[in-house]
């Protein structure tokens, strides 16, 4: 049904940051040990953070050249020796569409002392690793990915389409990992997500579908923020619009009783979030931050929020493989009640790379795909 | 035994902020209300918060003029009708010794909805209060207190000396909400204390206690850090001597095996402690946030690390009065291991409270009290 | 619109245990004091416990002669000075329409010092008071009722109908507490949930809002699961069909791909429930236990599954106000989704009470309801 | 330094339950595959499962003939390639003593998915094993151990005695596990631990170092019960002097202030340990139950008292590596205040195993320990 390996494929390279991608042509392994996996790429997912790897200003290390593309979705063309089923048991077979999760080690304090393999220091990136080391084909943005032994993977259900899909790559299981951070959602309680990207409006779901009450989404532009309020979000503040942040926290506090939301779950990345998530939260409040992934950001804040207003705040750096096999069921079991397409706001070939970025950079699109 | 209530007695009054406070007599009310409580203080320590309050910087509003010292301990001189027995049910008598809350309503959203009453919104405080209104006996720097009705009390056991208790009224309750909202200590977590005044000492008994493995004081001076080591930890860090922070990290790395400390506890209201904090933390952490009390100070930190370090962050503003009960009984019952006396390191009348707040300004003193 | 306050009013009294309640007249008191609140019934829930209370065989101690009904919803005819609004701020006037708890003292260790006054062990009991002490009118199976002044009360908004927030009096608001104890549910967590009566109805819907995924549904009459497969039960499973628990076990196990549920939610206070929870649920489960009322009931259980299956297991014992005033709030922004009338599956005068009984005690109602 | 390995070793084999063990000779494997690891057994101590073990009534199947011992020190005489360094990344070299788990599967929807290896069904077990596949050296109760390449070892510190490290091979490490899954102790809360045998004292060293009150011990004998004050318990109770459950109730509400323990241990084993902790926990408190291991063993409870008391109850099935690696910590770190070599009553060479195994069932000794 594959057929024939090919001999080399094309990639998209990042040769030097804030510089075009360059599609080349690397060699593809003709042969997979034990336990991995070649894949042909069906479609990859694009998101903030690929924008910041562009131009170098990511928290997580990534060599040059690289191939980007962290949400990948693919099909196997072949499998190693061993590799017989997915995480949760399910039979793997050449063929079936496949997502995958950065390698953790397994063997570090964090991975079997502390079993928090979610800051593992060890991890083998994919996408965010040098291209030149075997076996090349590290990232999304590339005709196919080769899945080291020790990869994680889930596959994807027979009924779901890769626009469907696809976003459970990276933005969809951390949104799943964030909400098990937080301790889920009270019965009722009213929530701000700060941000209208991916990771926001999957996390706007698991609200909605959680137990949240009032569900007020802040963020831009406007067409993130329709989809927002098709997936049901109560209120939408646009700060193109209202840029002043004392401004949305003031109709904020209004939309909640004067209060200040139970939750806030910053999801936006933004420069100055952080700050004023502390600001607009209630007193006994619980901040789950996601989006910050940058380590030269800084930002000016008011520690003394943190004890006078009795906070909790937890932090979620990605997530783990069963973050994946949860967000598929979620959407197996919702997509009667939401087009989980819709989050694709367009599609590019390996060759329009950089006008994705472009357009990702711009705000323009909601999530692009890259379709190699 | 009590006797006649005298008509008027001394209280130190702060008049203007930064002035010294004065001396002056106010009238103590001759009957007191139903389940109300006239006291005639014997003890009131002096915290960092006092030396805010002086300067007009408290994150809590204090309207002049007004009688500092919220940290008090007290003998009954008359019960109202009522007002049988203490939070834990210990019956009560003129002539015991007793420690109080700031009285929070009861009755508002987070007293009632949110069973937060730590944030109660309507809380009248001691201390912070205006003395020219009714019943004028609001502070601890004071021969006289005047409980109001809704005033939450806990008797202190005869066995304990009125300088192993008092530090129950403020900061050993603090320091035990504070354990409580950070969840207790992991079998053998490495911890790290910032700051080495009562907060902070009390923390590291509670952590000593509590299951710690290695715990790690940093502050100043050495007076304070000396106590820290008899009260137990492993290691202490002088910040006058290492005033460089990234210095102090570096320490703290190698004392926990390059991987920083799996629990930080901010006890020292620092203006940096908190951007220190986060840097210092091992991925995956948990962070408790107790000093940061004033609303002005401004620190700029990196947002990113709460997300990439994968952080929990707790802040706890002051305590219920079961906090002041569980106190008391890790003081009974430790009181042969730990000399609890020791945090006061001077006695002041009411008359040298000026000196008092001096000293407690310069760090001279671990904590000093007012024997009015 | 509310007028004079009548001397007397009718009352089910339960005289004899097992035998019909009597019709009587008891006086009404024409003064309340400060905080308290005179009610004018409108809707009695009927609930199992009820059922218990009439045979005398309740957990709870219910001194003859009583007069049922613990999930009232009134109608305010005289407010007590001081009782200006309810639990959530809301003001309180004549003619509004409240639910209100049975009154927890406040002040002993459970309420002050443990934080737990589910347990409070001086809770007066609505119901499950002799009504010949002042001021007779404990119960809802009556005309009136007499609210004593530490009574928490809350406000049901002008939208909802006696029928969609009667059952929020007991049922609802302990489905929602119990939902709470459990730490709500992980997202797409299987859930089975034992029993269909009201209190596992309502934990239908908390989960089925709650992020859960699969929810089984194991109880009886057809009419009861008719209403679980409405408001969003996967499956039913008939236990009068399927009367081999070790058969119910066998399909939640083919439902559960072989592992058991995620979360059992007991509801249904049935004798041998326990029991067959520990069985089916699936190793490293959690298990909220709600609807075992009775000490009198025992059953034999294998301890060694406790352990063995690493089971985390949660009992849940009445509310807090809080729960009420959430479970008005899940109503009014579910409805338009969930009938939440049909519970009610009939209305029966006060003359009729016994016949409502013999109804509830025979399986025929979902829940019956008293219109005094 | 560890020179030739021999061609065959002594061993203790179960041939038929009850009857006596046979010292058998099996053969030694003289190559070791990549990552598995071949030991000289140096001790193996005896808990209560092996006495349920030898009678064929545990809940964990154990096929004939096997080598009990589960609970095994030893030194490392050849380790397979890739086997660098133990679970905290200390390297690991022939000579090394170490400790390891069983062997999980780390691949089924418990390992991956919920993230529960506790309970994986996929368990390969040590000493519950059929001596008759290969490698053979199954069990601790012989001169040699192998293992597999996917088993978990943890390096026992030099300065640790083995009679001191060696209870950390499952009950010390047992222990550590159900304290992190009771979520540790409240400041000053009371506790009863529930028998006095090697699980129950480490739970109260546990408890004594962990911020626990008032501990009390029940259990026998009375040596047992001599080490339990010496290691801190403030009461004990002979439950040879005292048989009747009600009498040992009443003494320890008197000892809880009326109210019973805050916390309860179950580490008997005991056929009404279960029933006996329900009854005596106070209303909200937690219980943790570690050591019913038996799925034969019924008890008659009344489950409402888990939903009148407002219960918390967790169950502990075994370990993972990380709590051997804590437990090991906490013996280093507080050797100076306990003697943990304490635990160990008596050593029996190989040849005395039955002798061993009839004084652990006769209750002679706290732990019998076999030195092969």
């Amino acid at each position: 049904m594959i057929g024939e390996i090919p001999k080399k494929c094309k990639v998209a390279q990042l040769v030097e940051y804030g510089k075009p991608l360059e599609i080349r042509e690397v060699t593809i392994p003709q042969e997979v040990e034990p336990n991995a996996v070649l894949v042909r790429n069906e479609m990859a997912g694009m998101c903030g953070s690929d924008v910041h790897q562009w131009h170098g200003r990511l928290g997580i290390k990534a060599p040059l050249p690289n191939i980007p593309g962290h949400e990948t979705l693919g099909r196997i063309v072949k499998l190693g020796e061993g590799r017989t089923h997915d995480c949760a048991g399910d039979p793997l077979k050449v063929g079936d569409r496949i997502l995958w999760l950065h390698v953790n080690c397994g063997d570090c304090y964090w991975c079997r002392i502390y079993r928090q393999p979610h800051v593992c220091p060890n991890r083998i990136w994919y996408a965010y690793h040098c291209c030149e080391e075997y076996p090349h084909l590290w990232g999304g943005f590339a005709e196919y990915s080769y899945l080291l032994p020790k990869t994680e993977v889930v596959k994807v259900p027979e009924e779901l389409s890769n626009e469907e899909a696809v976003g459970v790559g990276c933005a969809f299981r951390t949104a799943v990992s964030a909400c098990e951070r937080l301790g889920g959602y009270g019965v009722q309680e009213s929530v701000v997500i700060q941000g209208a990207g991916p990771i926001a409006l999957y996390s706007l779901v698991l609200a909605r579908e959680g137990g949240a009450g009032k569900i007020i989404v802040v963020g831009a532009p406007e067409k993130r923020l329709a989809l927002a309020r098709k997936w049901g979000a109560d209120h939408t503040i646009n700060i193109d619009d209202v840029s002043d942040a004392a401004a949305r926290r003031q109709t904020i506090l209004e939309l909640t009783q004067g209060r200040g939301p139970d939750v806030v779950v910053e999801g936006s990345g933004g420069r100055t979030a952080f700050r004023e998530g502390l600001e607009m939260i209630r007193r006994g409040g619980r901040y789950v931050v996601i989006g910050q992934s940058s380590l030269e950001n800084t930002d000016n804040i008011v520690p003394g929020m943190v004890t006078l207003k009795h906070l909790t705040i937890v932090g979620n750096a990605g997530a783990l493989i069963s973050h994946f096999h949860t967000a598929l069921r979620f959407i197996v079991n919702k997509r009667d009640k939401y087009n989980f397409a819709d989050i694709i706001s367009n599609k590019y070939s390996l060759e329009q790379v950089n006008e994705a970025l472009a357009a990702m950079e711009s705000g323009k699109e909601i999530k692009a795909v890259i379709v190699p």
